[in-house]
């Protein structure tokens, strides 16, 4: 976790390790990318004059900090997907926000909101600024600020009889950990921007953490919350659940900063688990993998943590984790246990492990147990993608992620739909998959896609290709990456004209003036 | 179940037991009811003619089977809530709607709805008729029908795979039942009114069942749905979850019949247990009860069905089940085991009881086991409470109950103010309450109250006292009964005036005409 994230790249950049020495080779033989290909970023080009106007600036100065310097207005230029971080190693600044306000409280979100409307600036909320799709992209009405909610940070309240935690939004993935400890609590929400992203960004962009098989989505976590939006505040939720009509914490729940802010939110948190076990198997087939996690899943006795490599992701996974002779050796035992179908599978347990374990091990039959080793290895290495990401685009790779779930009975026919568009689409590149996430009746997939990078519009009409294919079979545009700007153009098809009607009539009652993250959520 | 229920009672009369011989001196005793105040309901009268017109007669009956007798109309007058019986048994008929529309599909529904509009006619969707808060009183525009979806009760579809199941509304839920069972599934949906309520009715008033603490309310078992409106048709519910924004699914689940009519649904189904087990227990103590169905649900080894009764609801139970010798000696047992304070606790395991019962153990040390016959009891007499409350009203007894739930920190607190406020109105009275519906962080508060019957003020005052005192707490309006028109005036105290706002931006997208239930929901 660090403060601000580089410009055109992930994380700490300390904690960056490089390719390791055999991923040239193969990034040549598999992909054609060459050392010719590889690209350094070029410094930030210094941001646009900032449009806010005086009146506006000394609006919110008197209800927030306010920060107009060039650094603190590019680093919230955007979120970290593939296509931004494109743009930010290309030195575009151009859509840095014209400032970027810092309220400390929420009487202050609600004077920034009051103050934006009158202004005509549009607000975009900023938690941890990792979003993939566009969630943060400052789109301007007369001007645009980003409303950073770093200095809102702190645990409110601990219920330790009904095991909640109210937190403010602003509050990082491992800070709340940190917090809880103390109480013997934890929140286990663990999606791969965990160490970067916030609790009111969870919550804005209803996201699943890797743990979600058993700890549930942060949808399932969500007790009560506060959003204050420019019509004003809304407190929601009341008793322990409730029938009092449709249940409005889940228009909130997803909003994506387009309705307004949260401010705060009371979270379910758990005991700290006494013990853990992480474990590694291999399957031999993709469809019988599937058969085992939906037989864990629907017989009640899934693991915390369940992810499903198809054979793409497995071989790649055995290539890139170890070259020379013991990288060689692991390949032909796997090759010998399960052959060129082999399908990694990692199954991570929290608290009462050996009856829990115990329990799933009929499901387990024809899964050949690796050991805790491979388990710890993907734990250790479990927020480590984004960092070889950034190694990989510097090696001229195009890499990219997508997302989305489906029934178990759809599963297979979305995964190959989703691949075939994706290779049609670049031509030469590796489509790697991984099923996690599970729920009684499906699961997502995962999509890891290399290419020789060219330019963003590769990845555009990549982009529109899988989509298409996502939505054509019936699967949801995303699963826990939320809509931002990316996925807009298949939201019509994900809830028809009418469900958009309905969205629209939400936020013009909470937000008339609509400068509430205008670039997000809504065509 | 039965195709229609009394006018002014429940179900199938051939079931009602009578009172129990020892019941009348209970009676006399506690509530100062003896056999003078017995009242037995008088005919109904006939309906007042019907306000609807000719023409709006004609395009109803182009487009669905239309049924403008006095049966008809009576027998979807209301619903079965203490206030509705206490009507219907002095003969009024003045609530009945001007006609019954059966409509035979999902195109029906929305040709009616479009004639209903044209013709300024209040729509009331009508399953089983069970709502306890006024949620199908048939409140008239210019006239208002009844939208009996009784034909629309097919199984459409079956996902053996991913385990769901689509139905269409007008399934009841014994019928529900009868359909899975030939494909080894079942839903496990059993709320009180389970042998004459729908899916449809189960869906929009946002149901939890019996089973609740094991399988889920209805909200967390809609896997998709089909919201058929004045503006058009909602379909929801893309891939396993998503992230496409906020749930819109959570609109429509509890909308009840406001935002239009739910004509299909698919929900999650399970696998049919191939045992089960019921099992009683004593616990000295409400305030040890509850920490006893605590540590079950937060350990994660809560069984499927749990409840707990407060000191009265048990004292009375043990009362009315047994007179007589073996009643006494029962008494005697518990007085020794768990003297005055003794709790009665109800637990249901489905499927796998060794190995769950097992992980329980640790949570019930100090709970006595009553053995399975307690249990056992409970189950088969589960639906009968609706029945009851037929034979009491005859002996001339107030009878109603009324629901919340709270967070395990409230819980001791809302059922003290819940009591204490109930007993304020009432005078003479016996309250019983008890825990039910167990989430990690809080459960639901089930009261019954009985008095000496004096008139519907009585209980109005009462109510208003209860619900008072509920919102005081910070607990819900209602856990699982829905909001309809008994509920509305708490509606502002449970989602603040911003949320009613936004509740009815959403019924002016979905219906502009406010043809939709017009009694309920929103104040």
């Amino acid at each position: 976790m660090v403060d601000d994230m580089p410009f055109a790249g992930w994380g700490d950049p300390s904690r960056r390790h490089g390719l390791p020495p055999h991923a040239a080779a193969w990034l040549s033989k598999t992909l054609g990318v060459t050392p010719a290909d590889a690209v350094a970023p070029a410094p930030p080009e210094p941001p646009p004059a900032s449009r806010l106007s005086a009146d506006a600036l000394v609006s919110l100065r008197a209800v927030a900090e306010v920060r107009t310097d060039d650094e603190a207005r590019i680093l919230r230029a955007g979120g970290k997907s593939y296509l931004d971080l494109l743009r930010a190693r290309a030195g575009d600044t151009s859509h840095a926000p014209d400032a970027v306000v810092l309220p400390a409280d929420e009487a202050a979100v609600a004077a920034v909101l009051a103050a934006c409307a009158e202004h005509r600036v549009a607000v975009v909320p900023f938690g941890g600024g990792t979003s993939v799709v566009g969630g943060v992209d400052p789109v301007a009405l007369d001007a645009v600020v980003s409303l950073d909610l770093r200095r809102m940070d702190a645990l409110l309240h601990v219920d330790e009889t009904s095991l909640t935690a109210t937190f403010q939004p602003g509050v990082r993935g491992p800070d709340a950990e940190t917090l809880l400890r103390p109480y013997g609590l934890h929140l286990g929400h663990l999606p791969q921007s965990f160490e970067q992203a916030t609790i009111g960004g969870f919550v804005a962009t209803r996201s699943a953490g890797q743990a979600s098989t058993g700890h549930g989505r942060i949808d399932d976590m969500v007790v009560a919350l506060t959003l204050v939006t420019p019509a004003g505040t809304l407190r929601l939720g009341r008793g322990a659940k409730s029938a009092a009509g449709p249940d409005l914490r889940a228009l909130a729940v997803g909003s994506e900063g387009a309705f307004g802010v949260v401010t705060e939110v009371t979270l379910r948190v758990r005991r700290l688990p006494s013990e853990s076990r992480y474990e590694g198997f291999l399957v031999r087939g993709f469809d019988a993998g599937q058969a085992v996690l939906r037989d864990l899943e629907q017989g009640g006795v899934a693991p915390d943590v369940a992810r499903l490599s198809d054979p793409d992701e497995t071989a790649v996974q055995l290539t890139l984790s170890g070259g020379g002779a013991k990288g060689a050796l692991t390949k032909a035992y796997v090759r010998a246990r399960a052959g060129r179908e082999a399908c990694l599978l990692i199954l991570g347990w929290e608290d009462r492990v050996a009856a829990r374990r115990a329990l799933a091990k009929p499901a387990l039959k024809g899964a050949v147990s690796l050991g805790q080793g491979a388990g710890r290895t993907w734990l250790h290495g479990r927020y480590d993608g984004p960092y070889l990401r950034d190694d990989l685009m510097d090696a001229g790779v195009l890499v990219e992620t997508l997302e989305t779930s489906a029934s178990w009975s759809d599963l297979d026919r979305v995964h190959t739909d989703v691949r075939a568009a994706l290779t049609r689409s670049l031509g030469r590149c590796v489509v790697m998959c991984h099923v996690s996430h599970l729920y009684p009746q499906g699961a997502s997939l995962y999509f890891t896609v290399l290419a020789k990078a060219v330019d963003a519009r590769q990845w555009e009409r990549a982009k529109v290709a899988a989509s298409d294919a996502i939505v054509a079979a019936g699967a949801t545009i995303t699963h826990h990456h939320a809509v931002g700007a990316d996925h807009r153009p298949w939201m019509q098809a994900e809830v028809g004209d009418l469900g958009l009607a309905v969205l629209r009539a939400i936020k013009e009652t909470l937000d008339p003036d609509g400068i509430c993250n205008p670039g997000t959520l809504l065509p």
